[in-house]
């Protein structure tokens, strides 16, 4: 039997690149360390590019949505209509993220993987892959197809952006009911229970938090014995735009295209990447840690060091959206300033 | 005797356009709150800039420089005449603030305020206020004429940032030698021993962080009962560049310019200037907490909420810079972002 695409290899960092990167970095007219994380990220993207000095100029961002059929369960606190009615919100110009992709000249795709009503959006990439996924409290969340498709459909917007030239992907996600989706999915991946991780997402009180938990751990006991790996942990807790957003993680990873991880949502799908095809990690970057409890804990599985803590809880991609302007001077800065023999600077005696 | 110009009243935000600010944001189209701090600097932007939907187009950097006597104590890692050299680096373009400025399309201004060798660099402010400052170790670092004048300098930098429209100043430092001179007055300001506040600056080690704080406890026990108030611990304590960056946050606050702050030394004039005259706080925005150890401690005192926590190190109004296009971002999104009712998007249940 042939290897599914997820499961090929990912590409690896260039690391002479890296070494060349490190080297202008001690060079230039600074203290040694004195840009802390961006001289790092600096030096991550040079080895994703294989270039000592890397630029992130082009940057393409794809927002998956879906609905989720565990919003039966009662667990968020928007009525489940405003999945597509803020698909028009992207597409008009309105949503946060479609402010953000404006300003930084980012391209925006939105790919619609399922709503519970089939929606025509001109502008709206819409696949039709359900009416929503099913209940997971009742069952599995998607179906083997399902699964498959909605992993080609991230991988697709990776491959569509590339061959725009984006030398940076953000996925983005939308979907009313999917803090829930992702955090049964981080219990599982992290093994631990719902109380530890479930938070407020949109703006549940504490008394919804509370049914939230209770939702998970009673679909996580459902399902725990018949989950053997981290794909079909995806497919019975599901979530259409998870899964996407972890097909555009693998396929970025393998074809050379870099990564910024947007909030707790995005968290989850890279870590089920990660534990799926350990080769992605490499090209993952991470843009923030969000307001959800269960975030700090996600980053922490995936040594991650994420570059902004404003308390966002959005998603949408937004989060991710903010941090490209600093990776962006990230780059300037290390291709553009003087080194110490340029300017005639002093350095530092040995 | 007539009242002094930083003694005088700043000026108040406006309460009606940070109402109006509070209103709009409940009702765009994302989950109350879930932008989190950006949310609070729009507002925060609207009242200082008084109207509903603030901007921050235009900004401005000045750059204030000044030696050091201090340095005699053997209390830093890079040689003295690395200030005058970073000062023609930094009009060159070749320094991280002049990336950072060309980037983001903002006026950099340079201001020497006194170098032990003068200096005459074309782009350059020369002010030769002195050969350095005196040595804080063995005497007041400043006389009373120029304590006043690099007041001064601050405010004309300000002065002229507002005269080219600007709609945020940042101030900037360079000075070798000055994280010493800044947690001596942190460590006055703050009243706390030096062993507290005191940490690497460009790069010391722990003998060398040590040696440094001695030579703070000194100054503070020849010095400290002479002080009765901020003014005299600025002149004694001193550092040019650090009373112009004073003079620059009270004359902003005073002509209704929003100032960002930069980092550790930035963050001493900033607490010295609010102790000075209080209501130049409401002024200040905070770009980032960096990665000297007495920087949580100033920002904690100040009720300051940074932006970024990147582990920056480098001074030149850098961390500021670095902060700006997440104050642009803040600004579009409170601007540009739908409403509710605009996108037709169903809203949380009351």
């Amino acid at each position: 039997m042939n290897q599914a695409w997820w499961q090929q290899a990912c590409r690896a960092p260039d690391e002479a690149a890296r070494a060349q990167a490190e080297a202008r970095q001690q060079q230039l007219t600074k203290p040694a360390g004195s840009l802390g994380q961006l001289e790092r990220v600096a030096i991550q993207l040079a080895a994703l590019q294989g270039r000592e000095r890397p630029s992130i100029e082009r940057v393409a961002i794809g927002i998956f949505a879906g609905d989720h059929g565990v919003v039966a369960e009662g667990v968020s606190a928007f009525p489940q209509e405003v999945t597509g009615q803020m698909l028009g919100n992207f597409v008009a110009g309105g949503a946060a993220i479609s402010v953000l992709a404006r300003q930084l000249g980012a391209a925006l795709e939105v790919v619609d993987l399922g709503t519970v009503q089939p929606l025509a959006l001109p502008g709206v990439r819409h696949l039709h892959l359900g009416a929503g996924t099913a209940n997971l409290a009742q069952g599995p969340a998607l179906t083997g197809e399902q699964a498959q498709l909605a992993l080609q459909a991230g991988r697709d917007a990776v491959l569509r952006a590339q061959q725009d030239g984006a030398e940076l992907f953000i996925g983005g996600e939308m979907g009313i009911g999917n803090t829930t989706v992702a955090t049964a999915l981080a219990c599982w991946l992290l093994d631990c229970p719902a109380a530890e991780l479930a938070g407020p997402g949109t703006g549940l009180d504490d008394a919804g938090v509370a049914r939230k938990a209770a939702v998970i751990d009673a679909a996580l006991a459902l399902h725990g014995p018949a989950i053997g790996e981290p794909l079909e942990a995806l497919r019975r807790l599901g979530g259409f735009e998870i899964l996407a957003l972890v097909g555009a993680y693998l396929a970025g990873a393998q074809q050379g295209v870099p990564l910024l991880v947007d909030g707790f949502i995005c968290s989850v799908a890279a870590l089920a990447a990660a534990r799926l095809n350990p080769g992605c990690r490499a090209w993952l970057l991470f843009a923030h840690q969000g307001a959800e409890p269960g975030h700090r804990r996600l980053l922490q599985a995936l040594a991650a060091e994420p570059l902004l803590q404003l308390g966002l809880r959005l998603g949408e991609g937004s989060g991710a959206a903010l941090a490209v302007p600093l990776l962006q001077l990230a780059c300037r800065l290390h291709g553009e300033m003087a080194t110490f023999a340029e300017a005639a600077v002093a350095e530092r005696p040995a």
